[in-house]
């Protein structure tokens, strides 16, 4: 068993939630890591998602984690079904560790990275190990994802040991985006600060169009390379920093202006 | 004198405050402690509090300081009053040492533990002590909390040495929660980011209630365990994470369907 | 060169954006600067600058340094030309470093210490000493500022090693207020939380005039030393903690109150 402390790096713990700002929600996740593995740099990925939107915290955290130090454990909670029978998977991906209801949110990377090894959390097992208390119904980013995402990042328990192998996780409650004949369908998984819409349509998707548009809301926009290239107001369309298609408006919000939002189809096809 | 450099841990400060995250305010008491106690994780409790509502930063103050390591400095800066003569306050509870302005903040936290040794700042002595400045006049977070919170984690600095003990803090703004012959009646303190609506009413009080029923805005709701177990839409009334009575609306927001928010009353009888 | 690590604190590194909370971007910044400089303190300074509001940046930053630890590395994005042809600048003042896009930003900063070591980045150059990829058309911050904070954070950086001196920077694009014959022009900077409008005017300009009057939105006031002095909905105006001149509103929103906001025009002159 490989050990974080091996590596001779400070441990690195992302979250990722629906807790918002109000209230001391993911503070009091920090202060069970801060108690558990004192060491750990904690970054807040974002704990805006909206509430009953796992897919976004899931695009986010696949799309993320590459920029993070080896073997991070990225913690996601976007958890509808707290306290109900839904399961806790863990992963493996690159060596980066997650956790996260088994609710779809890890849906997406599951699927694409098939080689992962997935487990199903045996909750009484994880309580065993880390001698924790019965979970609260409500807060299990605090009572167990928080001591498990601790102790994985101080090296003290591994995924192996969390629960058996397990192939039958949920399914992203939005599917991969397909390519068919007339184009690919995907859809509108986030919205930045900016207003800016972002599609879970990879640049890979795209060899095989020779000029793709891009078809949004009843509009239809060729592929530009950044924001700085068309006029104030205007649309376009263009592959972001973190590789997939997304829809900005120029010195505007595309979301006010489109009048669209998360769960919106996209089409690309030839021009 | 037990230091906190004594016990091999980092030491840990919580920040609580209005300030929200426009502009620079709550960074630049990081950036003091940064200066003074390198080694702190400094942890954001939260800083939505509404102005002037110093109750809800005493409340998720009380409520989660126990989740922090052992010997976390709390800084809790809701202080309409900065500038004026009012004072500051210290204390200890659990060996967690807390400090707030002497509005009643910290007021719940001293009347439910009456053994925690709370003390008066004495500001100039205080000044002396650390060699600072004198603090403006409207952000004693930077010019006092800060340095003050940055000494106690580094174990440079005891409670004891901050003032006289101090018995006639002002109390809090809201009531504790008062059991009648016809029941308990509590108040809405927070709001959380689903609209859930928190009260100051604690698990133990129900205890003498064979069925506990929730009294507020006009309805009236029987006790449930979690989240999950009633239809979309519907209101519930469950005991939350926090040990805390908590009106909830499933996948909705309670406070905006109820048309109620912080300082509301809440009435608990048998059914 | 004096590095970093030769002063035996823990590097710190300050991030100011318009990046807002959706989203991972903030925290992949973090994210890489965990990986190049893990024991870096990120002080979050704000990430609610307005959209193409660089002038705000630049003043909380300029406002907000001499409260961090000495070295602090302070980079600022807010980047409307990202992808175009501007360029990046660092510079040091006090010890300090700074990284920005040549946009006016810093340009404050500038005016008012001619003696800072301003220097071009010369990207290609970074990119080679810090073995970086092509950068994204519209993620600087993540692939070109947070590497470049890191390195410098760490030592193993110069600010002098990243480019050329450069005097042609590009000045603010708010006029520093200026002393006419009959008083001084400002303008509105920030709003803060509580709604307060803050000025570019700082306390030093004001010694000329014995009786300072405030005129704003129409309404004209006397100079008050804190919020408390007056009563609930009167409008003051004060030198505020850091040292320029503030409209506030006791216990209410001057911004609200007065209809105004950034950019708003400012005038002080004796009463």
């Amino acid at each position: 068993m490989a050990l974080a402390s091996d590596t001779g790096r400070r441990p690195t713990i992302s979250l990722t939630t629906d807790f918002g700002h109000q209230g001391p929600f993911a503070a009091v996740m920090r202060a069970v890591i801060a108690a558990r593995c004192p060491d750990a740099t904690v970054i807040d990925l974002t704990h805006d998602i909206p509430v009953h939107w796992p897919p976004e915290a899931g695009f986010w955290v696949r799309r993320a984690y590459p920029y993070f130090p080896p073997r991070t454990v990225h913690v996601a909670v976007v958890d509808p079904g707290v306290g109900t029978e839904r399961d806790i998977i863990a992963m493996t991906v690159d060596g980066h560790r997650f956790l996260a209801p088994d609710n779809g949110l890890l849906g997406d990377l599951l699927e694409i990275r098939p080689e992962a090894t997935c487990v199903r959390v045996d909750v009484d097992r994880l309580r065993t190990k880390l001698d924790l208390p019965p979970p609260s119904a409500t807060f299990h980013g605090r009572d167990l994802f928080a001591p498990a995402a601790a102790a994985l990042a101080a090296g003290r328990l591994d995924i192996s040991e969390l629960g058996p192998t397990w192939t039958e996780w949920v399914p992203s409650q939005v599917d991969a985006p397909e390519s068919r004949s007339n184009g690919i369908a995907g859809t509108v998984i986030s919205i930045d600060t900016f207003g800016n819409l972002i599609t879970n349509i990879d640049r890979t998707q795209l060899t095989e169009i020779a000029t793709p548009s891009v078809q949004v809301a009843g509009i239809r926009l060729s592929l530009a390379s950044t924001y700085g290239r068309v006029s104030p107001g205007d649309y376009l369309a263009l592959i972001n920093s973190f590789d997939v298609v997304e829809i900005a408006r120029a010195e505007g919000s595309a979301a006010a202006g489109l009048g669209i939002g998360r769960g919106a189809p996209v089409r690309i096809s030839a021009e």
